[in-house]
C-alpha cells in the first residue's frame, strides 16, 4: 500500500472514532484508563522484551547514550505509565461542562459547552512512554489521536499500543480512538501533517529542530514548544536572601528542563549585594558564567557574555548574567530577548510586582518564585501533555483542557428572532 | 520603496505598538475611542467627499450594484460607525483579568491573566465601516491592527484612518496602533500574511475565496469564518405550533447572512403535520423549495433536491428539506453535510436536546430557537469581529475575548521546586 493511501485509510478511522470517543461517558473512557494501565502491568515482560530489541538495534545504529537511555524502559518507567494512566483517570472530565450560561434580554439562554478538539497528531522522538502518556490525555479529553514516535522506539510503540488496544476493547470502544503508525517512512509524518480533514492539530514532542520542520511545512495547526530561554530579573527593591535561594534553585535544580533559568539581570544597585555570593553558590555547582562587562568587575573568573548569549537557552550548566539600570531595562531586555516561556521578577515592591505581570509578554510570568515551577503538575493541571509558546489557544503548560475547545449552546421555547 | 520593504517598515511599527497599546489603561483606550467618534462626526463631510469619489471609480469600474451598495456611506452608516465606537467603549476590558488564582500544595499561588495577542491583520473587501469597527474591537482589547480593505475603498478607508489617527493622538498613543495599508498592490496581503514575525492573527472577512486563498497561503494563524450551512431538525416530540415558527423564521427572517437556515429535518412521524402548512408558509415568502422524494410527496409545486443540495449555503430564498427517520439520522446528516456553524432541534423531549447538544459538533448548538440568533451581540458578546468556523482557540461569535488569550500567573514568597 502506498503511504498516501495508508494515512488516508487510518485518518479516515480516525475520524470515524473521533465522533465515537467524543460522546463516550466519563465512565467508559476512565474504565479504558484503568484497562490500558492493567495490560500494561500483565504485559512488562513484552514490553521489556520489545524494548530491548529496540536498544539492540539502536547500539548497531550507534545512537548516544542520551538517546539509547531515553529510549529505554525500565520496570520503574512502566510503573510510572501505569501510575500516569490512573491518575489520568482520577482527573475531572472536561467534556461537557457547562458554563456561563445566562438570560439574554431577548429570552435565550446563552452558554458555553466544552468539546473535544477532534483528532489530534502527536509527532515525537525516542522517549516510548509518550507513546501512553499522550494517548491518556487525547482518550481523556475525548479526542480520537494518532501517534507517530521515533523510529527508534518502533516495537516498544507497538507493544504499548497493543496494551492501549486491549484497555480500549475491554471498555467498549474502538481501537481506532487511539493509532500507533506502524511505518517507518518519513513520509508519513509529511502525509499526516498535510491533511486537516483528517487531523484537527498536531502536537510535536522533541527538540527545537523537529518542531520547527513541522510548524513550516503544517498545514494542519500546531500546537509549538519552542524554546525555553528563561530570566529572572533581581530588582533593586527585592529581598537578598530569597533572591540568592531562588536564583540558584532555577539554575541548578534541574539543568536540562525548558523551564530552567538560562540568564539573570540584576538591577545595578544590589548588584554588589547579591552578585559575589550567588557566583560563588554557582561556581560551587560547576555552573559557568557568561557575565556583561559590570558583572565581570564585581565577580572573578567570569566569561564575558556576547550578544548571542542573552538569546540562548543552554540546558546545561552555564548562565548568562546582566545588571541593568532599572526595571525598565530589565523588562524591554527580556521582552526583547526570551522566548516567551517563562520569566520571574524578585522584588517586595508590589507595584513593580504588577507592572511586571502585566508587561511581560511570556506564557508564564512570576514574582518571587523560582521558573522550575512552569510546569502542568505544579500548575494543578494534574498532567500536561506539552508547553505551549504559542499565543492562539493555549500558552503555557497544556493539559486536558487545552486539549479541548467550547462551542456556544443555546436554549429557547420557540424563541425567534424579530 | 519595494513592497517587502514597506511590509517591514509597517509590521516593525506595528510590533512596537503593540507592546505601547498592551499596557496602555482602560481610560486611555476609552479616550481614544470617543475622540474617534468625534472626528468621524466632525469630518462627516470629508468622509462622504471620499466615499462619492470610490462610489464613482466604481461606477466607471463597472462595480455591481450590491457591491456598490456594500462600498457607499450614508449619513446612517456613519451614524451606525460612531454609536459603535460608543458601545465599545463602553464594554468591560478583557486585559488584565485574572481569574482562577489558587494556592496549590507548594505554597505558591498559581491563577490566568487575559492578554492581548499582539498584532491582528484584517483582510477585508467592499465595506469601508470594517475599517471602523476591527480597529475599535482591536485597540480595546489591547491590540496593534494592520487593516488592508478592498481596492474600490482605499478614498473611504483613508478618510476613515485620518479620523483613527486623530482620535489615538488626542489621547495620547501612537497612530501606529492602527494602520491602513494605502497601497493598493495585491502583493502586499501575500508579504502581510506570510510574516509571523510582525503579525500573530490573520482573521479575514469577505466571501469564501478571500478566505480560503487566505487560509492556504498564510504562515500565520488565520481565524476562519467559512460557510453557515445551517441546521433545523423538528423531532418527533417537537411542539408543531413552535417548530411552524422557529422555521419560518430562520429562514425567512434575512435571506443574507451566515446563520440564516439553509437545510431542514422533519422526523418522518411529524412530518405530515408540520411540513403541508411550514410549506404552504414558506411558498408564501417566495422561498424555492428543494425536497427529497418524501417530502416531494407530502407537499406539491417542490423541486427534488440532489446530493449538493445537502451541502450548499444558498444565501437567499432557497430550502433544502429532508424527512428523516429518527434523531439519529438527523444527527448523523447534520455531522456529515454541516459546515459546522450553527445547528437547532425543535423538541420537547429533554434526553433528546441534552444529546443533541453533546453530539452536533458546530459552533453553536441550539434547542428550540431560531438559528439566526448565532451573533455575537445576541450573545451578550457587546460586539463581534466575526464568527469562527474554527476549532482551536476561539468558535462562534468572536467577540473581545477572542482577540485575547491567557497567560499563566505565579506569585511566591521565595518559593523553591524541591
Amino acid at each position: 500500500m502506498d503511504i498516501e493511501t495508508y494515512i488516508t485509510d487510518l485518518g479516515s478511522r480516525a475520524r470515524a472514532a473521533a465522533r465515537e470517543i467524543s460522546s463516550a461517558t466519563t465512565a467508559q473512557k476512565n474504565a479504558a484508563l484503568l484497562s490500558i494501565a492493567d495490560a500494561i502491568n500483565e504485559g512488562r515482560k513484552s514490553l521489556l522484551e520489545s524494548n530491548k530489541e529496540d536498544l539492540i538495534a539502536g547500539e548497531k545504529k550507534g545512537l548516544d547514550a542520551a538517546l539509547q537511555d531515553r529510549l529505554e524502559l525500565t520496570e520503574k518507567r512502566i510503573d510510572t505509565m501505569i501510575e500516569g494512566l490512573r491518575q489520568v483517570a482520577s482527573l475531572d472530565d472536561p467534556v461537557g461542562e457547562i458554563s456561563d450560561l445566562k438570560y439574554r434580554p431577548s429570552g435565550i439562554q446563552v452558554g458555553r459547552m466544552r468539546v473535544p478538539l477532534g483528532v489530534i497528531g502527536i509527532i515525537y522522538e525516542s522517549r516510548p512512554n509518550v507513546t501512553c502518556e499522550a494517548a491518556s490525555l487525547c482518550l481523556k479529553s475525548g479526542n480520537a489521536t494518532i501517534l507517530r514516535g521515533g523510529s527508534e522506539a518502533i516495537l516498544s510503540n507497538q507493544a504499548i499500543a497493543a496494551c492501549i488496544d486491549i484497555g480500549l476493547e475491554s471498555a467498549g470502544l474502538s481501537k481506532n480512538v487511539v493509532q500507533v503508525l506502524d511505518i517507518i517512512d518519513r513520509k508519513a509524518v509529511g502525509e499526516l501533517i498535510t491533511k486537516p480533514e483528517f487531523v484537527d492539530v498536531i502536537i510535536p514532542r522533541g527538540g527545537k529542530g523537529l518542531i520547527e520542520r513541522i510548524s513550516v511545512d503544517s498545514k494542519v495547526p500546531v500546537i509549538k514548544h519552542l524554546d525555553g530561554n528563561c530570566h529572572l530579573y533581581i530588582d533593586e527593591k527585592a529581598d537578598v536572601e530569597k533572591s540568592i535561594k531562588v536564583a540558584i534553585n532555577a539554575k541548578t535544580q534541574r539543568y536540562g528542563t525548558c523551564c530552567t533559568l538560562e540568564s539573570l539581570l540584576v538591577a545595578e544597585s544590589i548588584a554588589a549585594r547579591v552578585l559575589p555570593e550567588l557566583c560563588e553558590a554557582y561556581q560551587a555547582h560547576k555552573v559557568e558564567i557568561r557575565g556583561c562587562d559590570k558583572t565581570q568587575k564585581l565577580v572573578e573568573n567570569i566569561i564575558a557574555a556576547d550578544e548571542e548569549d542573552w538569546g540562548t537557552e543552554y540546558l546545561g550548566p552555564i548562565l548568562s548574567i546582566k545588571i541593568v539600570a532599572d526595571a525598565d531595562e530589565a523588562i524591554n531586555h527580556i521582552n526583547f530577548y526570551s522566548s516567551q516561556h517563562t520569566e520571574s521578577i524578585m522584588t517586595e515592591d508590589h507595584d513593580l510586582a504588577q507592572r511586571f505581570l502585566r508587561e511581560i509578554d511570556s506564557s508564564s510570568v512570576m514574582v518571587n518564585t523560582s521558573t522550575r515551577f512552569a510546569d502542568g503538575f505544579e500548575y494543578g493541571l494534574g498532567a500536561e501533555i506539552g508547553i505551549s509558546t504559542d499565543k492562539l489557544h493555549a500558552r503555557g503548560p497544556v493539559g486536558l483542557e487545552g486539549l479541548t475547545s467550547q462551542k456556544f449552546i443555546v436554549l429557547g421555547n420557540g424563541h425567534i428572532r424579530t
